[in-house]
């Protein structure tokens, strides 16, 4: 495991708002990416946090690929629909300027959806689903990324690892959070492995011939991931099919870029990602109160069953990472050395020192 | 492989509206059930189609758990949404009201989605998202059904095998149809193994102390089947998670059973099983060529992408299923010879003598 240094929830916040506002994001914006990506540390998924700030967001404002200003404009309008093109700003940004008018529409007509083109990483797609909470809704957020994942059957990387999110408010219990890949695992869990020079659990990828393969190198270098469910004799192809719905959305009604054409952060024009959102009215369909209780009730249903041998507790979707987050809250958020290094340098190289003091040391990350 | 006997479709259709007719069901709605259960065998998952006909239905009636009137009722209703109430009627026709519904609202607003409870089985669920198709719309439906699933690290069924059906129109293409449970496989695949004295691979089913398993016996009795992704190291908790999304739909929004209360076709009162159904119009959000257009475009990107050795085609959702239809419909529908015998008894039973002719005779079903 990995050496951590943890830092003050805030202290994060406010360092990544001083970075962005430097490169030219405005305060307010600077503040929503802030959000996102610390939100993703707290949540345990912190290949998704703040060690992407310069490589996945800062490193691209400066080659002029994504626009800090993030000039969104309006597509087409309905009462229920709305398509906006991103700008190529910050996909944070973006999302939650698109989730918050998705939550506006369901309010006045029920029901709303919201697709983005020509936008950039997002971060996790459960900080979108989860802006619904407050209001009473259910909320979705899909996005397409970069291609990692093999079709069933294929052997290249032809769509991205295309999460689902989506978040359900209970009433005594936390919400219901889903915030999954299609594909099994991460391309960062498989980095993980080949840093720490361990074999993969066979099914997690592929090699170049497409034949499953517990070398992480060979996933990484002209392999691909595999989709949910892996093998076919497993069905990976409804992890497939999940991929693929996911970026009918993101990517095809959207009018963004989709399947292999979904650029990835290293190179030189827009990514052109593609983003869904939609939210839902509980009350159009039942009472509130109701809806909350009864999922109460389906929470405890699973929580209450039975045990396989060897099991204390059966978790609810979200259920880990809202106890990590209250870990977090009060422990501080745990980051790996080696990021620390590499925000030091990033932050030296812009001008804005990476100079927080950690609350505490660790190590590794999550439960 | 099992004999079959291939039957014509319009025979098939005729005989279940005779079937349905003699048990209280009015014509109409004898036609749609009959259209929803050919379309299952035409689709080869003949484990949805006429295979059910006495078992899930016909019994049903008779015993007075499914209402053959199928009396709809309408519990909440805005221009987006509407919940309605089954009446515990025959799933296939309260499936076909709400979609059909749904896809008028969709048409006058963009966007619509519908819930039903108190209703029962209603075949396959890409059925109703394929009815979107010839509307320019994305279809959306999902349902609940009786407990088969384990939640990760359960030992129990507590969840059904809640299937998640997408239908997205192409251009030169077929449609994109993802119909899929969110276990690994069906029940009724494990059925098979046990009657054909095979194991089954290690990873469809636990059993009753949630271990994997080979016994096909060990998974039915007393065991549960896994959610797709199979172990928590392959990432089963997203196929969990995914059932409970659909559930959270299908009978937590719609005032449904939910979870292990979902009834069974084999007990005494109604199994108020809930449906959620959802049609996105595409031209509120883009043109509609050129939605179509990018569809084919990524269907393309799938199947000409570079295959695994060994492997010569990648399909794509629906795929399959289209094919086997063309050729059953020239070549007559494949019935298993103990489905028929079964269909004789039943109809004989209750006076419409199965005296269909088959056009050919086979092993097997599907490709």
């Amino acid at each position: 495991m990995a050496k951590t240094l943890a830092y003050k929830v805030d202290d994060l916040k406010d360092y990544i708002v001083r970075f962005f506002s430097k490169l030219g994001v405005p305060r307010p914006d600077a503040e929503i990416a802030a959000r996102v990506l610390v939100m993703a540390d707290l949540r345990g998924v912190d290949s998704h946090g703040i060690i992407r700030l310069h490589s996945y967001y800062g490193s691209r404002i400066l080659k002029g690929t994504v626009n800090p200003l993030s000039p969104i404009t309006v597509i087409n309008e309905t009462s229920t629909t709305l398509a906006l093109d991103g700008g190529s700003g910050l996909g944070m940004v973006v999302g939650q300027a698109a989730m918050s008018r998705c939550i506006e529409k369901a309010e006045q007509n029920g029901l709303a959806m919201v697709t983005v083109r020509n936008s950039n990483h997002y971060g996790i797609a459960g900080y979108y689903a989860m802006l619904a909470l407050p209001h009473n809704m259910i909320g979705l957020s899909f996005t397409n990324a970069q291609p990692l994942v093999a079709p069933t059957y294929g052997r290249t990387a032809m769509l991205g690892t295309n999460p689902i999110a989506l978040a359900a408010p209970a009433e005594k219990e936390r919400p219901f959070v889903l915030d999954m890949a299609t594909s099994i695992v991460p391309i960062g869990r498989v980095t993980v492995y080949e840093k720490e020079g361990r074999e993969v659990p066979l099914g997690w990828g592929i090699d170049s011939s497409g034949q499953v393969t517990i070398n992480p190198t060979a996933i990484i270098k002209g392999g691909a991931l595999m989709p949910l469910g892996g093998t076919d004799l497993m069905r990976g192809y409804k992890g497939y099919g999940l991929a693929m719905l996911v970026d009918i959305f993101s990517g095809v009604l959207s009018g963004a870029a989709f399947g292999n054409n979904v650029g990835h952060p290293g190179q030189t024009k827009g990514a052109n990602v593609g983003h869904f959102f939609a939210a839902v009215k509980i009350e159009a369909f039942r009472p509130i109160t109701e809806f909350k209780t009864d999922l109460d009730a389906l929470i405890h249903q699973m929580k209450d069953a039975p045990k396989a041998t060897g099991q204390e507790r059966i978790f609810i979707p979200g259920e880990k990472e809202f106890e990590l987050t209250e870990r977090y809250e009060k422990e501080g958020v745990p980051v790996i050395e080696e990021v620390v290094k590499s925000l030091k340098e990033a932050g030296h190289n812009i001008g804005v020192e990476f100079d927080l003091n950690p609350v505490g040391e660790g190590s590794g990350i999550g439960a």
